[in-house]
């Protein structure tokens, strides 16, 4: 079937278990398929905007409530939507680096964490990891330490992921952030891999900035994200233009400079909204969803050869495997090579991993069912004892 | 009816005529809203994204194709997707704009503008437009003259909009341009109210960058919008990301730090690119609309006391309008105010303008059938007439 001359339809999420390590925590909820065909038109949360003329003001979708409780919902004081995560650290390095600026991240952070730095000419540099790939207070304040020496200042922002994209491991976000404050720094948590699967409280955590991927982990459609920040910080990274005109004298009001205006007009939004409800409470569940991941990744593991790559036991559904040792024995010799995994797990309906991927690969389980956990769990082990690899069960 | 606990259905291009001044070219074509249903889950086009992953060189769905098609419909040599025109800007702005440098916009530039050149700390300087709100090459120039006197330096960069967003009046884009290169100024030609729904041709105008936005005119979900760049801009707005991690020695490949790496990774690309053959080919037929919007026009110009405020005759969809010697005579009395306009509009089907906008106000009817454009016609003489108000047929 095609939308269109050369789109196919796409309904992975509709015929397959899908573990893909970026999309689970994106995909959308039945309210949100319903608003998204409402909605889908360009402008088409404009139909009721009034002066002042500013998207989180709307009333008429319900705008400017749902700002709020985006706020209280992270524990934060104000919180924009943005066109994903990364706009988020963009409008942060805008308002905070200038060239020449040193800027922590980490040896797992993201790369658009790198990219919004180097936008603004700060030097990125990064927190070392320990031997098991975490991120510690300790040295994230010898990090510091160091900065100040080469640089003669300190670092002008830390950027701290909860839990990283490589391993999905959590790093000591709450001791870095004591940290920075002793020493004056203030912190943008980006939670792309917690904000709308588990709870997260910013200001527990003493974060000034929490950053959150909707597409990511928010049942919603892309681009979409969320920017909250302290009252103090609002007042910085959500400054509004003091542009006048030279010849019309015009200016622009209550325009927030770094959000170039509105961010999200249409069905990115309105997805974020109708899925809240559910995002809002489906927090609650996490440790349902992880019980069901460690139950797979024990699976994998009891698969000989096998080992995990990301720290054990399990705190998040994203997980990295290393079958070197198992699966990848099998592909030296397979005839499909390392494409007879992927292919094992689509005969079995399992979709998300990478084609050829029998080394080290990730997945995420989250939001999986029971039945589904317990089914993926089973395949994994069907292929390997239908290929021959042990298993203790 | 609900999308979730608050959110009520949008049915307004469904019920009515709409002839918003934002909203019509942005309404979604069938093949988008298939692709809409399609695509909605968050990170939905990354299903084939492989090495060196980037999202204008995804082949399935064929991303990669679709950006070659977008350059070469605006004829530049290359084309990004963004999170709306104004991310264009910002781009632009970005790569080009330091503190202190002086950067021309005109009289009527829209705001989004203004907060692009704000954000890198530039000067953001007005070319003067003549009293028919028209920007002209001879004001352009000798705004050019007294930046270099001024600031001892030529602008930085010269923003344009082909049609402007108050007046829908078309400003001499080419001949501006062609003053700007004489100065060697780089030209950002904004097609927010061209680019999909009339032809651009970047390379004849000899535009450095064409921006367009797609939630706006190119019958696609927002955020979404294009920047397209001759071969020798591409190189430095597009430009990959030099960063180096200090630790870890990682590199992030050929990821563009304008762009913050992917810019639409689901939703809004693919509602662009299904809506894409229909924009190529609805392009050929402005003129039927121009026809169309001059008709309706001219049947406000016959009730008596009304003028218009754009441009005239009109070269464009959006018009501003004068009723203050005509329906407003009427709001003075009418139990209803200023809102009997919107509400005798809203009787007959046609929705789009502001609720109590008796005065001055502003619509679009790009988009109608024939059979609309003459009924939306009718419906304004008929409620003058009904009103007391003369009409001259």
């Amino acid at each position: 079937m095609k939308c269109g001359l050369s789109l196919d339809i796409r309904d992975v999420d509709e015929t397959s278990i899908n573990i893909d390590p970026i999309q689970v925590g994106g995909r959308l909820t039945a309210d949100a398929m319903k608003a998204v065909i409402a909605y889908g038109d360009g402008y088409s949360v404009c139909d009721n905007c009034r002066k002042p003329n500013r998207l989180d003001m709307i009333k008429s979708p319900p705008i400017d409530a749902f700002h709020r409780d985006l706020a209280a919902f992270l524990n934060m004081d104000e919180a924009r939507v943005v066109p994903g995560a990364r706009r988020g650290f963009q409008a942060v390095a805008g308002t905070y680096v200038k060239k020449g600026d040193p800027v922590l991240l980490t040896a797992l952070s993201h790369y658009t964490e790198f990219l919004s730095v180097e936008a603004y000419g700060g030097i990125p540099l990064e927190i070392g990891m320990s031997p098991g790939h975490i991120i510690t207070a300790d040295a994230a304040g010898e990090k510091i330490d160091w900065v100040r020496r080469e640089y003669g200042k300190p670092p002008k922002i830390i950027y701290l992921d909860h839990f990283d994209y490589q391993y999905g491991n959590e790093h000591e976000v709450k001791g870095i952030i004591k940290v920075a404050k002793q020493n004056d720094i203030p912190v943008l948590y980006n939670g792309a891999y917690t904000v709308g699967i588990m709870p997260v409280d910013g200001r527990s955590l003493g974060a000034d900035f929490v950053v959150g991927s909707a597409h990511k982990s928010m049942a919603s459609p892309a681009p979409s994200g969320v920017l909250a920040a302290t009252k103090e910080r609002a007042g910085e990274v959500f400054r509004t233009t003091k542009a006048e005109a030279d010849l019309t004298k015009r200016t622009f009001g209550i325009k927030e400079v770094e959000m170039m205006g509105c961010t999200l007009m249409g069905v990115t939004l309105v997805g974020m909204m109708a899925s809240f409800p559910h995002v809002r409470e489906r927090v609650k569940h996490w440790e349902h969803h992880l019980r069901n991941s460690r139950m797979i990744v024990d699976a994998l593991l009891a698969i000989n050869g096998t080992t995990v790559k990301s720290e054990y036991p399990r705190r998040h559904t994203l997980t990295r495997i290393d079958t070197s040792g198992s699966f990848d024995t099998v592909a030296r010799t397979h005839k499909k090579r390392g494409f007879f995994l992927t292919s094992a797990l689509k005969e079995k309906g399992i979709a998300g991993t990478i084609p050829g991927a029998t080394k080290v690969w990730k997945f995420n389980t989250y939001g999986l069912t029971d039945a589904q956990a317990q089914y993926t769990a089973n395949a994994f082990q069907e292929i390997a004892v239908g290929n021959g690899l042990p298993v203790s069960r």
